[in-house]
């Protein structure tokens, strides 16, 4: 069983959507990966920050999925960091409301001792100095470190981010965030130019239209299961991240061949996720559920036809 | 071997894309069909109606491959119908610039008599009274009639429509106008509804996301084959409808199982129309570059994870 490093938010956010909103709710990046990648039992560690006000049953929530928390710093006389949205009747786009970045703003994140020499890194979106510096710490080269950033890094924070991306093997980004970096309409030229800037296998995220994993001339296309309702996009990325990053640490595998399935794996965690608001649906997800939902994917994307 | 009768327009376009523009060239909804069908080597007739203007080696091209073309009437004092549209940068909306109706205002198909036992029907984008009239002359109940359609019919002859969609069996629809002629967002919901209105088969078409098959609950998912660059898009819905119902002429096989094969045909043929201007692609393409593609279509959605 292979370690896991998740760095990320751990957070509050309130969500409107048209379907309703809720206050103050349990969020954050590190906490949607954790809990998705909880489902492959592996040896996960957390790295985040919160303030005085983080409630205690968040945390313990983290722990009873086996999630080591102990590389959550808690800083008594701080906040939590708070991110408030609202969501557009498509639920493809989404306003800001309010980001309060609180304890986050001087976060310096530290990796357990014990997790120091794990095989996966998870860098959930957050600075790229602060993705850096994690990377720092590790004792050795990790088999594999994965990254999860965003436009606004883009925007405000392009060489440091640059700097980062050159260090990891696995980008996971979205489709117009993909085209940003690199100022390239086709995926499959954004890709290569995102291989160009280091990172061997670049998953690209289309929301409703599922994911494609590259590797230099390799594609492989996961489509997301049709839904009848998205009720909370909120934490899908993180949730297919987290997916991703559980499977290839459960596996120790990273063929292209099997982060096929983990792009698979994350794409069924995540088609959950939306299902509630917030970490509702995944906090009491069974395995059951998830082997019934792998079922269908499988349906839906498998065929035969016989070439020689 | 099936008969295919496939109606439809046979025009002449001219299209500017961001990468050039072109003067009057071949195109029409039955012209890409017949292109596309005509790589399953089935016995089809297209159905249609051109001017004088047009020229005989166009006809002469669908002729050379083997499409019938006795049902295609030939007005020698009329104009060919003529369709002139830009498309914009991101290459998936357009500007129509000309709809020159001409010949097409007036036309009444006439099916030819050997082709009025058809076991495939393929009725291209037209007026949906002309498709029902198509309808009316098969002498003998169809094994498949698909459907092809678009908004404007939406907007100015719904009932119409609503009567042909009712008497078919697949309907292929792109996905903001399965959204208009349903009010639903969620393609789930869309396609169940379109259920209601007859079609057993829904086949809702997303361009470079891919296309959904529905029957029910079954739901199956093709992707797009990722593409360093979309030359230009005409005729590719054309191409695909072209492609599934030459597919399913050639092995009269209407389960759901192989109606994935006809959908992954018509995504792999689509796949090679965008690469060119107009039929361009279509005119000279190769049985060994299909069979190539497809084990690229296999490489892009084909993963192994073992669940009991």
């Amino acid at each position: 069983m292979g370690k896991l490093v998740i760095v990320g938010t751990v957070a509050f956010d309130a969500i409107e959507t048209p379907f309703g909103k809720t206050d103050k709710i349990l969020g954050g990046a590190a906490t949607f990966i954790g809990l998705s990648a909880s489902h492959f039992n592996v040896d996960a560690a957390a790295v985040s920050v919160v303030g005085g006000d983080f409630p205690q049953e968040y945390l313990d929530l983290l722990s009873n999925k086996n999630i080591d928390i102990s590389g959550i710093e808690i800083v008594k006389e701080g906040k939590t960091f708070f991110w408030s949205g609202r969501y557009h009747n498509d639920m493809n786009s989404r306003d800001t409301l309010v980001t309060e970045l609180n304890t986050l703003a001087d976060f310096n994140p530290v990796v357990p001792q014990d997790y120091r020499n794990a095989e996966v890194v998870m860098l959930g979106n957050l600075h790229p100095i602060v993705q850096l510096s994690v990377l720092e710490q590790m004792e050795e080269k990790p088999k594999l470190v994965i990254l999860d950033t965003m436009n606004f890094w883009m925007d405000c924070a392009l060489d440091d981010l640059h700097k980062v991306i050159n260090k990891i093997d696995v980008i996971t980004i979205n489709d117009e965030e993909a085209r940003q970096l690199t100022g390239e309409y086709s995926l499959l030229v954004a890709a290569r130019k995102i291989h160009e800037m280091g990172p061997k296998y670049v998953v690209i995220k289309k929301g409703e239209h599922g994911a494609l994993l590259f590797n230099n001339d390799n594609v492989f296309y996961a489509p997301a299961l049709p839904l009848e309702e998205v009720f909370d996009p909120t934490g899908a990325g993180d949730t297919f991240a987290g997916g991703f990053a559980g499977y290839i640490a459960k596996t120790g595998d990273t063929s292209f061949e099997n982060m096929k399935n983990a792009v698979i794996y994350g794409s069924t965690l995540a088609s959950f996720c939306v299902e509630k608001f917030g970490t509702e649906r995944m906090q009491n997800l069974t395995e059951g559920e998830v082997h019934k939902r792998l079922l269908q994917f499988k349906q839906l994307t498998q065929f035969e036809i016989e070439l020689a």
